[in-house]
């Protein structure tokens, strides 16, 4: 307690030297402009519905860099580029069909991202119901081997934030694969990444570890999660699947970079990213359509109030966050390279949601500086409901941390985000326009505030 | 800032005092239970789907509160009973028609409750937009007489809360027809309280004042009052109205109470409610749905933590707030009557969204009190991120104030309530389940603590 009145008072010192009033002020026109002229909501709904799903290495994620391209060119930026980088290219193909042999009853199955399919091939085998990998680890060889192997644990309700909850479960969409075939499984499905019960699958990325043969891996929708389970209760379940997914050559696509020079401290860069790629399925409305919108709100804004910043504000639109980090990896390689500084990265990657506040991560030996500005920070932002806590910033920045700046994640209220997440109702038409708005707004003010005083 | 030291202090004080640590745990096993076994959503569910809209005086109504009574029966209550209340009672009628004149185009548009109707006959006349009620008394009865007078001040979308918007808007909605009528206005059209483009016409109450002529009220959708303010930009418009709304006699109907009497102070009762009345169109799932779930799965929780209340918590399904206050009225009177007090009320009236906080009025001599008993509340549901302010309760509350004990409001996050309030969407899809059960485990948690401390 006693840290926390301490920081109050520095909160108070700090604020009171720097004329709360002027920029409480110019954080109510960034709340005013982003509400009424807000280009933010318009602009993600004609890249959802015009291009749609698009997954590194399509040809819609490259449709997309031209997209937002253009939209970055019509704000009078002093920089817009596109940044080359490799990125994996996966397709799901045609054919998608799980089914109990029994019944010929057809099971909501998505492909996981980076699987093999069947080769159009029917795989039918016996099912197996597990918790966990090691579930998987403890029954051997014996009881897994010819195996369909299915990972039932749900995301645990309790957690407040479905992001923990996920963060709880993911594993097994990741390494479920991978750990069955370690053991002699021939494939495995995965209980859907949501903690509601519907009839959507969730796609996401999966990955295959060490010397193991390869095999497919599905997700399923929590419905038929729940009714396979039911079906194994009751004794021996067959399924079959025949999908034609595939892994194909790494392709050339891109970063998507727009700046504004600062005046004083030009070398020092505030970044605020979103990552332009998303599943095949649905439209990526949510995500990360939502964060790219954000971020090119940020410099809508900024430009429209003719703001003229201390410091380099950079937008990035980075390419690859579902499934390599080909564009995130490739951003910081260069960056480091020119030698670049990053003050602070922002990254929006958790939905188009009210927005909650921000988590903070920075080198240690630094982040106690960081932290009594940002309380500060918190106090002009107080009328907004907005929290600064420690956290995680984003996959896209992570490769930055050696810069030894602050990361930042944005954080919209989290309770929606695991219904759309990956799947075909990730549509813009789940996005509420104000809600997306409201999350610009508050990064664009904390931007002007680190802008302002730095760090 | 000193004040708020110093109530940091206190809280602090307030805090170690009380054990807060064995709070802690019991407000997470209310959070633990609400969101894996909570009955708010499925009782919400059957309520929308069996019964649908619930507007006092109907039949419906009516049906809802021997739903509700027979969930509280359920729950093993102290005590569960209807209380009888006359409520006014207002039909729409089958009729409900508004087209131009000139090429028949129909507008969505919605009679307003409490208001006459046609009589099934077609009324025509000229259009004349304005902005506000000013704007009529400025124009005067030369260019009002014989005109269908449209309310077209959209709500402002510089408000953070949809609810400030809201209620710099609403007079257009609740006196625009009286104001109209007072200067020879032959029928008032109001533009749909709501920050949405889109095709939903929003009922909702307004009210005859005076003795000038009783005129039909109608809302239209805000894209009909986008279209319609278009054409009278270029000219004359007409435009037929026919319906056939009426007011009927006013009839019995009833508030629903249910209470855990008090082990250490019975006469200290803490109410929670909700109002079960909604608007005929639609399923009244946010308005006032969730807030009666809400208040419910406050009982449902305490009863299966098999918790023992210092205090009487009692909650109240109250009848008739949207067009007329006869049950809140009703409640107080018979309250008074008895010599009871309301130590804490609390409304949840704003809808089944992630909950964001508490605003709290009371009397000013004792709600300096209150306010530190508040701020040591804050600190520990501070994990919940949930804030308590001053601001307003409820409207059923609002009788309850003369007992001088504290009128607390839940916040939920108000961003997409106007999206459905009031129209035919307000239906169960719109409602997130983890949004409404986390409502419901902060209400419930406020209402521990208050029993826990008092005030």
């Amino acid at each position: 307690m006693l840290d926390r009145l301490l920081c109050l008072v520095f909160a108070l010192v700090s604020i009171t030297a720097i004329g709360q009033d002027d920029e409480a002020f110019f954080i109510k026109s960034i709340y005013d402009h982003t509400l009424t002229e807000g280009v933010c909501h318009p602009w993600l709904s004609e890249m959802c519905t015009d291009i749609g799903g698009r997954l590194s290495g399509s040809d819609n994620a490259n449709k997309a860099t031209d997209f937002v391209k253009s939209k970055l060119l019509s704000l009078s930026l002093d920089t817009v580029y596109k940044q080359p980088c490799m990125v994996p290219a996966w397709e799901r193909g045609d054919l998608e069909i799980v089914k109990y042999i029994s019944d010929g009853e057809e099971l909501s199955a998505s492909a996981l991202g980076n699987s093999i399919g069947t080769g159009g091939k029917i795989l039918m085998a016996e099912v197996i119901e597990v918790q966990s990998l090691d579930e998987v680890r403890e029954l051997g060889r014996e009881k897994i081997m010819g195996k369909i192997v299915f990972y039932n644990r749900p995301m645990d309700p309790k957690q407040l934030t479905t992001f923990s909850a996920y963060g709880g479960a993911v594993d097994q969409r990741v390494f479920g694969a991978t750990v069955a075939a370690e053991y002699g499984g021939v494939a495995a499905l995965v209980r859907s990444m949501t903690l509601r019960i519907d009839d959507h699958p969730h796609t996401g990325v999966m990955s295959y570890k060490g010397d193991y043969p390869k095999i497919p891996g599905l997700a399923i929708s929590t419905l038929d999660a729940d009714e396979l389970s039911k079906r194994l209760a009751k004794g021996k379940v067959k399924i079959s699947i025949q999908n034609d997914a595939k892994v194909l050559p790494e392709r050339e696509s891109y970063n998507v970079i727009g700046e504004i020079k600062g005046t004083e401290f030009p070398e020092e860069i505030i970044l605020v990213g979103g990552h332009l790629d998303s599943w095949d399925i649905g439209q990526g409305a949510h995500d990360d359509g939502a964060g790219c919108a954000h971020v090119m709100q940020v410099m809508h804004t900024l430009k429209k109030l003719n703001y003229k910043p201390k410091r380099t504000i950079r937008c990035v639109l980075f390419m690859n966050e579902e499934n390599g980090l080909g564009g995130g990896n490739e951003y910081a390689k260069v960056s480091n390279e020119k030698g670049e500084y990053h003050l602070a990265a922002l990254e929006s990657d958790a939905g188009g949601f009210t927005p909650r506040g921000f988590t903070c991560e920075g080198d240690t030996s630094t982040f106690k500086k960081f932290f009594i500005s940002l309380n500060a920070f918190e106090d002009i932002l107080s009328p907004y409901n907005l929290y600064i806590k420690k956290g995680g910033g984003g996959a896209d920045i992570r490769p930055l941390k050696s810069q030894k700046g602050l990361l930042i994640g944005f954080r919209p209220d989290s309770q929606r985000y695991f219904d759309y997440h990956h799947t075909a109702i990730d549509k813009i038409d789940a996005v509420n326009k104000r809600e997306l708005e409201l999350g610009a707004a508050a990064i664009t003010s904390l931007v002007y505030l680190i802008d302002q005083h730095g760090l």
